[in-house]
């Protein structure tokens, strides 16, 4: 698996999906084509997935929230008869990479807590209509929609089969969701969990697996009704008309670097590194939200926030072995303000509002990610308002501290915003500074009481904004130690220790999905009595069932 | 290691740790004997430890408790030289088995709880007086008492130096104290986490790693001054006089099964099951605190407690192939309520708070028990108050509906106290029927009502009690199919599983320890990095560095 997997997608080339847009309603079709799997080895079976067919989906909801904010109601649906979805591809799995097999559950992830996003930020809501089998990752699907309906029929059921069948734990949410979102009562999820067949009909909204079951015969027309329904209690503002989401601009080099208009990752596969470095607006905010229309995906913020986003991507998965990423940015701190305050400014407009929420996704996205992080606050720089949030999404910072020989760009400088206290929280529901900040609430706002002011070295430092502030003497040095220390620690042990010292404070679904449920399926992911030759994983389709090490650990 | 794991132990046993009572105040002293290690091959120098030793740290918090309600606080220190501990030893780690080293990881856990819910619970306070090195395990120990103060000298430091030494993380919950419960700064604590020297003198203060930092000439005299105001300025009765933990009663089968006064364990380990069976009080409840304390650890519940705390340390450690539990009782429930309200009805007496709380943390160590977990009411048991406790801790249960043929003891019931509604919280804080039904709080109300009269399978079942009834024709062969299936499939993906599905709701510094940060230093347990020939706890002492594959998952 050493292909480029390319995380951008328009409608003119999904293979796996189809949507039907009929004003407030859209039907959302999952029909996986069998030969069209991302890799050789394996086919898609059974609306089974693998990474292809979920970047296409993540687009799909991207672009629902973007480009059809007419829409109020997702109806996600299966294109095939007899069977919602099988969940991830098995003999994927089998032949994935650890690697890959973690990534891909974390971008599964991820795309899944965009569903619930969409009615939890903009009133779009996602129902669920399972007819036939949905099992596995195709019942998770199902948990990441706010409503589920289940026909009534002898072939149609809900099941995570993960344990019995394969010895793995469900990859994306689905054991969280059943007690967390569901609360469906612990041991009747220790029985569901069990059982390879799963659950149907009534039982399954007895036991709160679905919201509803209906009769096959009438269950076409429910779905329906039930979408017309929700769309009419929607508070969704109606009659929104979209923007295009157009390619980005994108040069990729040999060596895995990527150029896009507004952000440049360079990589040192020698050093392990990669620089990331955003631009700041190339000229005014827009005067008006109009402008920002007529802007549309061309616009600053919206732009750079999706370049990001793809950056990142492609790190995590094209580039394993980049284990430090180094943010820096260049340009005018009063132009991102100026952008970033248009918007903040309007946020009963749906387009500044779905912008802002976007960068609510990309920043976590960014604290999800499994490298180590670093910020550069450099001279000439502009981490202000939103950008600033990298300073405190990064697991430590540096700032240059008065002047460097030969460099006049403008004093390297931090500008807070409105929108850092409280525009962009974290995955456990609290702000990065209220993270950071923990056991000093007062800190908070001290830091809110300087909004608006260009803040040095000094300054930040005193705030506790940033880790290291270096003059020009020390500033190579320090720099070149930390990251030359840094790349020489094992990868895993990095990775549980951002994994731990990152999300402090308060859990929520989200976090326990990320930190507990996550790390326990890497544990089993390196286990034999799943991976190992005679492993359940291994032997599936065989035939033959795991032989299993009964030792407990 | 197949020798078998003792964790009952008294001080006249002590090899590593010493105890100097005066009055309020006690003096705990380290004193590691480097040749008294548990396992053969390690020598435990720089006051490191090894399980051997935190069995006894475990007795002697425990007999703190019980033997010394009179002490205030808890001086822990260390009685070497230039070290207060160098942490978990590394060649032990380095040559036990995965299930060795995460059960280790669970008691060192377990027992650092302890400490913390000796102040909670019964404000009895640990001072860690740090002078000399204190490294990984050793701050760990620090981090769970509620102050620490450290000695300002060239040499004495606080240090987690894991991640860049060893590759692995702290393992008793170092990195989620340094988080949450001492809210370090998440860029400091990185920095922190990444320095093998750690941090000493007045930057530890200032970054919140320790309460107090004392100049080397004053540091005895000021920790002696500092454990007499807190024992000033607390609210724990004072003059009260213990009573003794005498020797449990013990007979151990060659097959691992253990018969105790009132539990016995039966190992069957070709089916991979433990069948653990709980006795009803021999007599009726003591009329009076009074006689309460003459029984001393003789009275049912404490000597229950202990032994099935005892019980449950064997099956983890010593019996790891036998993958499910089963819990049966036998007794008159009337007896058990009557024992248990004596308690409940005196909790201002410092021996029944003492015993309540001891249950709390003994269902505690039950929940966080790696092994499939099932409940079985027959006729003649005696599921009531705190013992139905285990009803809820289990993964599901199984009770007996209407008469069975040639069976004439009293009928299956189920009976509840006001224990069961706040007396027993888990590790998320929330009582086991909060966590059951999170999504319906109104069946813990309707539960609640019915307090005090004996359920029989049925209204049992409707209340939610319970997850199956069977009657005589059903009964064996649904618990023989169940019990089939369970042990047939891979141990890993019930653990976690079990992990998941146990601990609904909220999350806390328990919760976060026992779930996100274990299953992180679970699977980095698994990784070459870290164990394999060329990882670094392979290679520490050699004089070589590990060498990392250097992908990032």
């Amino acid at each position: 698996m050493s292909m480029v997997i390319d995380f951008q997608t328009d409608p003119s080339e999904y293979r796996h999906w189809r949507v039907e847009y009929a004003g407030e309603i859209a039907n959302l079709y999952m029909d996986v084509e069998e030969d069209g799997g991302l890799f050789d080895g394996y086919e898609l079976k059974l609306n089974s997935y693998d990474l292809g067919v979920d970047i296409e989906l993540a687009d799909v909801v991207q672009r629902m929230r973007f480009e059809h904010p007419e829409v109020k109601v997702v109806v996600m649906q299966s294109g095939k008869e007899r069977v919602f979805s099988a969940g991830a591809n098995i003999r994927m799995l089998g032949s994935a990479s650890h690697a890959h097999k973690v990534n891909f559950c974390k971008f599964t992830n991820e795309t899944r807590n965009a569903f619930e996003a969409a009615e939890e930020d903009s009133d779009q809501k996602y129902i669920a209509a399972v007819k036939g089998v949905c099992a596995g990752g195709g019942y998770e699907l199902a948990l990441a929609c706010n409503y589920i309906m289940l026909t009534n029929d002898s072939s149609s059921s809900v099941s995570l089969p993960e344990v019995p069948l394969l010895a793995v734990l469900p990859g994306t949410g689905g054991l969280t969701r059943v007690t967390d979102k569901r609360k469906v009562r612990r041991d009747l999820a220790d029985v569901f969990c069990s059982v390879e067949e799963g659950v149907k009909g009534q039982r399954a909204a007895d036991w709160k697996l679905v919201d509803e079951v209906v009769a096959n015969s009438k269950f076409d027309a429910t779905v329906q009704d039930r979408a017309r329904e929700f769309a009419d209690d929607s508070i969704k503002a109606s009659g929104l008309s979209g923007i295009e989401l157009k390619p980005l601009q994108r040069t990729f080099g040999d060596d895995g670097s990527v150029t896009y208009s507004l952000v440049e990752v360079v990589i040192d596969r020698l050093a392990g590194t990669a620089k990331v470095t955003l631009a700041g607006p190339e000229g005014e905010a827009p005067g008006s939200v109009a402008e920002l229309h007529d802007q549309g995906s061309g616009s600053y913020l919206l732009r750079l926030a999706r370049e990001l986003d793809d950056a990142i991507l492609h790190l995590r998965l094209n580039e394993c072995e980049a284990g430090l990423v180094v943010f820096h940015s260049q340009g005018d701190p009063e132009l991102v303000l100026a952008h970033e305050r248009l918007l903040l400014d309007n946020t009963d407009n749906w387009l500044a509002g779905e912008i802002l929420k976007y960068w609510k996704r990309v920043l976590k996205r960014i604290d999800m990610t499994s490298r180590s992080l670093v910020a550069q606050v450099e001279h000439g720089s502009c981490f202000a308002g939103v950008l600033a949030e990298l300073l405190w999404a990064v697991d430590r910072s540096y700032m240059m501290q008065d002047e460097f020989e030969g460099d006049n760009r403008p004093m390297a400088e931090i500008t807070l915003s409105n929108g850092n206290f409280g525009t962009y929280p974290m995955g456990n529901a609290l702000t990065r500074l209220q993270t950071r900040f923990l056991g000093e609430p007062e800190a908070v706002e001290a830091a809110q009481t300087r909004v608006g002011e260009s803040l040095e070295s000094e300054e930040a430092q005193d705030l506790g904004l940033i880790t290291y502030a270096f003059d020009d003497i020390d500033w190579e040095d320090e720099l070149r130690i930390f990251i030359e220390e840094r790349t020489s620690f094992s990868p895993d042990a990095m990775t549980g220790m951002e994994a731990n010292l990152r999300f402090a404070g308060p859990e929520t679904m989200e976090t326990r999905i990320f930190g507990r449920l996550t790390a326990w399926q890497n544990w089993i992911f390196q286990r034999p009595n799943a991976v190992g030759p005679e492993g359940a994983l291994q032997r599936y389709g065989t035939g033959l069932r795991g032989k299993y090490n009964k030792e407990r650990v």
